[in-house]
């Protein structure tokens, strides 16, 4: 899947198709330039409009780092509960968590990179809504982490450090992954699965 | 130890002061502002000089990237060569080189976030300089995975998985780190010393 693929069915038709390829070009200006050096006439004419006829949908560059960035933590937390409301012990829903969590980190590395990097771009209400959905995801993960040392599956000093350096792995992977990685998204997923779970002294059966 | 302070004992007296002022400023202006929204004469300004007496120096704020993204490639190869090749089975060297490797990205965060998002703005002959320094890190690590594979004090399935992972999570430090974090340089890195080694499915005597 290439990444303009991904990007199109992040933002599926539920808006109009021009806030959406606005949100594309945002996406790739951004990516390419960094948000300070990108300005709303570059986004406007990557996305063949004029910067009038951005602002009729985003009132300023912020804006739209503003929706990408929401969107993209409010699909993590998705992910990552529907992955601890999911089937079976805290080994397999922890697996399942850092499959998805590292593979959705490989696919859209490029929106990882905004969303993670240009935190402190956003507007101070737009940052405050974004810091509350990462909050919540590293919350999800560390109490899925306690449910298992509850359980005896798992053994970990510091609950807090252990979330923290679960969340970190998958994140840095939009860092690092780019399409020649020599392996998929769902390879890494599995792979660091397996990691994970060691590092979090899970009990073999 | 503040961020000021850690900078300075990275830029000892070995170069003019001038200089040293110069790479000082560049690491405030390209954290706070990323490295494109920059100018020259924001560095310049910031060191306390006119743009004149900065190209007296340094040729572009690229080349000043560039002196800044080698330095801190060069010192944390340093490092990570110094813990390999200690004292020790592979197990107390890993940890070594974990501790250390993660303390320094906690105490470096603002170099450390510039030399590792800032990568792809540097000149050509830099960049490929720098990707050498980082090749040869990552190839260290897994070379003291293999060590350790081979005398069955570690096991894992894919060596350059485990030795990306490794890098991954203590480079992810200089993200999250910062002088509020609860946990000292030193503490984190215990504790990600630790999970490294379980990671790395390490035997316990």
């Amino acid at each position: 899947m290439t990444t303009a693929q991904h990007l199109a069915e992040q933002w599926p038709g539920e808006r109009p198709e021009a806030a959406r390829r606005l949100l594309l070009a945002a996406v790739d200006s951004f990516s390419s330039r960094g948000f300070h050096a990108t300005t709303t006439r570059d986004i406007a004419t990557a996305a063949g409009m004029s910067p009038a006829a951005l602002y009729i949908h985003y009132p300023s560059k912020a804006a739209l780092l503003a929706e990408i960035s929401r969107h993209g933590h409010a699909t993590t937390l998705a992910l990552v509960e529907q992955a601890v409301a999911g089937e079976g012990d805290p080994r397999a829903r922890m697996r399942e968590l850092v499959e998805q969590f590292t593979a959705w980190h490989a696919r859209g590395h490029t929106v990882g990179r905004i969303v993670n990097y240009e935190l402190r771009a956003l507007p101070e209400a737009d940052f405050a809504e974004v810091a509350e959905l990462r909050r919540r995801i590293e919350e999800a993960v560390k109490q899925l982490i306690e449910e298992g040392v509850a359980a005896d599956l798992f053994s970990v000093a510091e609950t807090r450090t252990a979330a923290r350096a679960v969340t970190s792995l998958g994140i840095d992977v939009a860092r690092w992954y780019n399409e020649r990685s020599s392996e998929s998204p769902e390879q890494l997923g599995s792979r660091y699965g397996d990691l994970v779970l060691r590092m979090l002294g899970a009990q073999v059966d």
